[in-house]
């Protein structure tokens, strides 16, 4: 009896996969780990060399109706407000605070770049870090009111522990700024700093009163998105990854580069269907568009998550 | 007996630092060690914030009568030369094509980056890779006649070994190309391609035949030296080391930055001292000058390890 419970295989006595729904998808997860965890089998990958990349933004918490990061990036610009009267006369600084968000982005590429820059930069690593703590911990989403670290994606955090419980090492690769996600990544996802990937404005060290800090500029250092993701997967990685989890055409280029790699690959992206328990979107939208990564998924067979159909819950709380 | 045995501490049974003689610089590692690991300890520090970064040249191996990459690189400009019939006519090709390298090199910072240049750009990543694995693999110091891997400090190796096995992440964080060192730390010093923080060239994704690939560019990215040095160390780890270890002034800002955080810390300098084992240098020389650093350790208290008196072997091979 004892016996038989031992030699029983791990995988049938546990599900690490709960919030999953039986189908391809979560079969497919399952195999693709089984295979290359399998001494002996033809598939086998070394733990080392066991790498997997999973964008952020709309793969493992929600992106709608826009980028977490620029709820963080409005909230800022009101508190500096006073700071800097000059934001009074300045777009997209006027309609931001005015409350007119739609005016305020009318601005495209160049209105974010301005409020990043505007937010982001002009202090310390060290005190943007506790910025952002302090954020992270009280701001609510508008729509669903919940904090952002509860609108993580579940099943997504099923199959990050599940990799690593199997020896692969687990990293974000996203467009989002590496300095706004490492404060909480750890906690929230289990990745450390040194896991994460993302775009970055430069830094300065310097010496005030005896002590070094790191200054935050604002200039571009980085933009890890599209073209970038293998770039910055190359840079901090240094390594191809065997899997990688994305959600839009922003993870084409991450998805290419690690199927061409030799040997077993996953290649998935999660697809917004769920407007009822999440929102659903795809080749249209602003945020997040998934167009040519879908053709591209449907030509080459990669994984396409159908977010309604094979999650059976979308977010940690059990509400939904 | 058995519980005997199990009970008495490892470290009484087993030396991890075999080749370094007793004295101070010995026992302030196993201490600072010791303290950081011992739970319960005031100093007591989680392993997820265990994380020592180590200088390449000068600290892990050695950098005379200069850097070892600008052998590689040498040797790449004579490779290369057939391939570049205008090098016959431009500095700094035409002198080290003549085997005049005081007359090349005069052209100081300028030259080098020429050098670099027209040796590191122009493949992909994937080739880069392999034309450095096939030269560490065959070349040999002009002076020692050693392959360069064997010059390694074997006192180092088990530094970098004693830390690892006490829950710490060692990391690389040298002046030095990233894409040079990545194909020969792990076997060489059992760090992983993701744990070295390196100089870079920018590179470019492109598609070739329907494969993407990585082309490295003829561009400066990043200049991982001095100031530096911080800023590469949080751009990659994105956390404070609590243990530095350098030997140049190219190191003090990563020492200051290391040492300027709370709780118990470890600031290490190797100190040239061995003319005959290896070489003997240090404020003075044009490689690995060791100069401001040396008054900064020696009025902060850093440690500064003798070669000569501390180290009982200098390579892994059992001659010296």
């Amino acid at each position: 009896m004892i016996f038989a419970l031992a030699a029983s295989p791990a995988h049938t006595q546990t599900d690490a996969l709960p919030s999953w729904n039986d189908g391809q998808a979560k079969a497919s997860i399952v195999h693709f780990v089984e295979q290359v965890t399998k001494t002996g089998s033809p598939n086998y990958v070394p733990p080392a060399e066991r790498i997997a990349v999973f964008d952020n933004d709309g793969t493992l918490w929600s992106e709608q109706p826009m980028y977490f990061q620029l709820f963080f990036a409005i909230d800022r610009v009101k508190a500096l407000a006073p700071e800097h009267p000059e934001w009074k006369h300045k777009e997209p600084f006027v309609s931001l605070l005015k409350g007119d968000l739609k005016a305020a982005l009318a601005g495209g590429e160049h209105a974010i770049l301005e409020i990043i820059m505007g937010t982001h930069a002009g202090m310390t690593t060290t005190e943007f870090e506790q910025i952002v703590k302090d954020w992270i911990a009280t701001a609510k989403h508008p729509t669903t009111e919940k904090p952002y670290t509860k609108m993580v994606f579940q099943p997504m955090l099923e199959v990050l522990a599940y990799l690593r419980a199997n020896g692969f090492k687990t990293y974000i690769v996203s467009g989002g700024g590496i300095e706004f996600m490492r404060p909480w990544t750890e906690k929230i996802y289990g990745i450390p700093p040194e896991g994460v990937v993302g775009s970055s404005i430069k830094t300065k060290f310097e010496m005030r009163g005896g002590k070094p800090v790191l200054v935050r500029l604002p200039e571009i250092n980085f933009i890890d998105d599209k073209e970038g993701k293998p770039v910055g997967i190359n840079q901090h990685i240094g390594r191809r990854p065997i899997a990688a989890f994305g959600n839009s055409d922003g993870d084409l280029q991450m998805l290419q580069w690690t199927t061409a790699g030799q040997g077993p690959r996953l290649a998935l992206l999660v697809h917004h269907t769920d407007a009822e328990r999440e929102w659903a979107y795809d080749r249209k939208s602003h945020i997040g568009k998934l167009d040519k990564a879908l053709d591209q998924a449907n030509q080459r067979g990669w994984l396409v998550v159908d977010m309604k159909a094979d999650w059976r819950r979308i977010y940690p709380d059990k509400s939904k």
